[in-house]
């Protein structure tokens, strides 16, 4: 077995290393993909850590994968060998349910197979990401990666890239719409370009008066300094939508009151319970809605690269070579990185 | 002055007693009303006691109208005398804003204007509600009550109803959809009613096994008893939405974890903080909407009236002596009506 270089976390202090892994010959409906780059999610440090107590090791993280084709099978209609494509959060699921025939497979009634750490619903192996040199997917969890786009710097967009567009066109977001975005890191400089694109006037809001050119330069309109209770109370009652990217335990009700009547908050990083607790009256007052979004369809996770194509917009990466990668998660942590680590998977080969 | 008979409460511990007021004459765009009948909500009680801090003493509380059209101003084109009219919780609001343009004056951007315990944007005088013989509102903020309701019953739809309605027909509730309506009060028994005349397959949650047959009487299909885990965990992920008129803190998380993803949970009744905490990732990994509604604007407020007449729906009402108005706050503080008291207002005039 072994027929694929990979790096692997072995236990929750293992770090990332060189481990060997087995990739299948491609099915009737699989895509075989040498992969080119892979971005870094905090969701791979998250599942090498075992932050969330469900790691099944060895676990080879990676879910924003970007490569070329090198072979398909008989029944594969959509792609050829040689075309660019990506990968991102899910390789499979029921295919029948409500939610699949609304290709929002993420919500798959059956739960989707992520891209790591899942279960293969035909052998029942477990699944491994794109920190490794091959992956072998179903053609149905495969997007086209559009010939103008930076292929590197699209990685990112097969996750955190789908996590802030799907919620914002779900949401309708229009020109004239006044979006503020919360937290300002992978997810955050997506969402404040998405939401430029789609002519919104946008606003990020920050803890840090550091951060203020760095927001201006991602293209926001404005920026409010959430620890400045003056500036959050001029804010009230002013934004159609507030995208929020922070993963950690945060205060909703002054976003929330920055929102105007029917205005929508939509959590995309946090997955805890929410405290301080929730005004509920903020909700009710004003028609208010809190809502969450998880990553995109398939069909979703198409029309972002398109739309990324045709609107020029790419993720700001830096790049990483796979040996560094243990370092670059300990960079993580500490928001230190513009804005989304790539993994140059030419370095994998190399080693 | 005091040309109108009134009841009143004086102090938080003074109950409601007889008190005199003055209405005034009609302005261009008022209708003065005899009042018929009037509802008695929770909201009252809340009033009388300043359990909100916010009281103006006296308070005459109220805001569940129906009386007869006495006198219109001479601008008045919608109204003459000898109508049956309604009014509800809001007298005025600022007639220019984007909600006022939409018809949603209840989430007036200058604040709407109360029925009572308000403040009158013209004279700057407090509003007095509906305990009382007469009241004079502006034309925009009177509904007509349809022949073929019982105007007594009818009084309620002027909160309850609305209030119930509203987020229903908002979120687009059809024929088909699986509704979930917590709490089996003024509010809940009237969601039963709205939920099944929109078609909907429609499940009554209740903390109380003694509650089922009265649920089933009021037309729900299902009853699910909440405090049973076993019950609850059969209804995960089924229902489309779920109408919260609970009014003190529950936890929101079993409920949530019963919707379907995009399911919507509306909140109407708790303007409390949420404790125990939310579960951001119940909203996150299902993309479920949490949402606030407040009664509704004043063409909503006519369409229920007109609604229920055409469905044949009326509030469950008791009928009350205003003379025994604070023994049925101490009932209702115990949950012990079905489901709406409202007060006869012959008994004021034979006061």
């Amino acid at each position: 077995m072994a027929n694929t270089k990979a790096y692997a976390a072995q236990s929750e202090t293992s770090g990332v290393a060189p481990f060997g892994i087995d990739r299948r010959e491609p099915r009737p409906d699989d895509v075989s993909i040498e992969i080119d780059y892979c971005g870094v999610c905090h969701t791979d440090i998250h599942f090498a850590e075992n932050d969330w107590g469900m790691t099944q090791y060895p676990v080879v993280p990676g879910h924003e994968i970007v490569g070329r084709v090198t072979a398909v099978g008989s029944d594969v209609t959509g792609f050829q060998v040689g075309d660019v494509v990506g990968v991102g959060c899910m390789v499979d699921s029921c295919r029948q349910c409500s939610a699949c025939e609304a290709g929002l497979e993420q919500y798959c009634l059956e739960g989707n197979t992520p891209t790591y750490n899942g279960e293969d619903r035909h052998d029942h192996s477990v699944t491994y990401g794109g920190y490794s040199e091959q992956v072998v997917v179903s053609e149905r969890f495969v997007v086209k990666v559009p010939e103008k786009l930076d292929p590197a710097a699209a990685a990112p967009l097969l996750c955190a890239g789908i996590t802030t567009y799907s919620p914002l066109r779900h949401y309708g977001v229009k020109a004239g719409d006044r979006v503020g975005v919360i937290g300002m890191g992978g997810l955050g400089h997506m969402g404040v370009k998405f939401a430029k694109a789609l002519g919104a006037e946008v606003t990020i809001f920050t803890r840090s008066d550091s951060k203020v050119a760095e927001a201006k330069k991602q293209g926001a309109d404005h920026v409010i300094i959430s620890t400045d209770e003056e500036q959050m109370a001029a804010a009230a009652e002013t934004f159609d939508v507030m995208l929020d990217t922070v993963p950690v335990q945060h205060d909703l009700n002054p976003y929330l009151n920055s929102l105007k009547f029917d205005g929508k908050h939509i959590i995309v990083g946090l997955l805890e319970p929410v405290d301080p607790a929730l005004e509920a009256a903020a909700l009710v007052m004003k028609r208010r809605v809190l809502a969450g979004s998880l990553i995109g369809g398939m069909p979703e996770t198409q029309e972002v690269l398109d739309f990324c194509a045709e609107h020029d917009i790419t993720c700001d990466i830096e790049m990483l070579d796979i040996q560094n990668i243990n370092a670059a998660y300990e960079r993580m942590k500490k928001g230190d990185v513009k804005y989304r680590f790539v993994i140059d998977m030419q370095t994998l080969k190399a080693a």
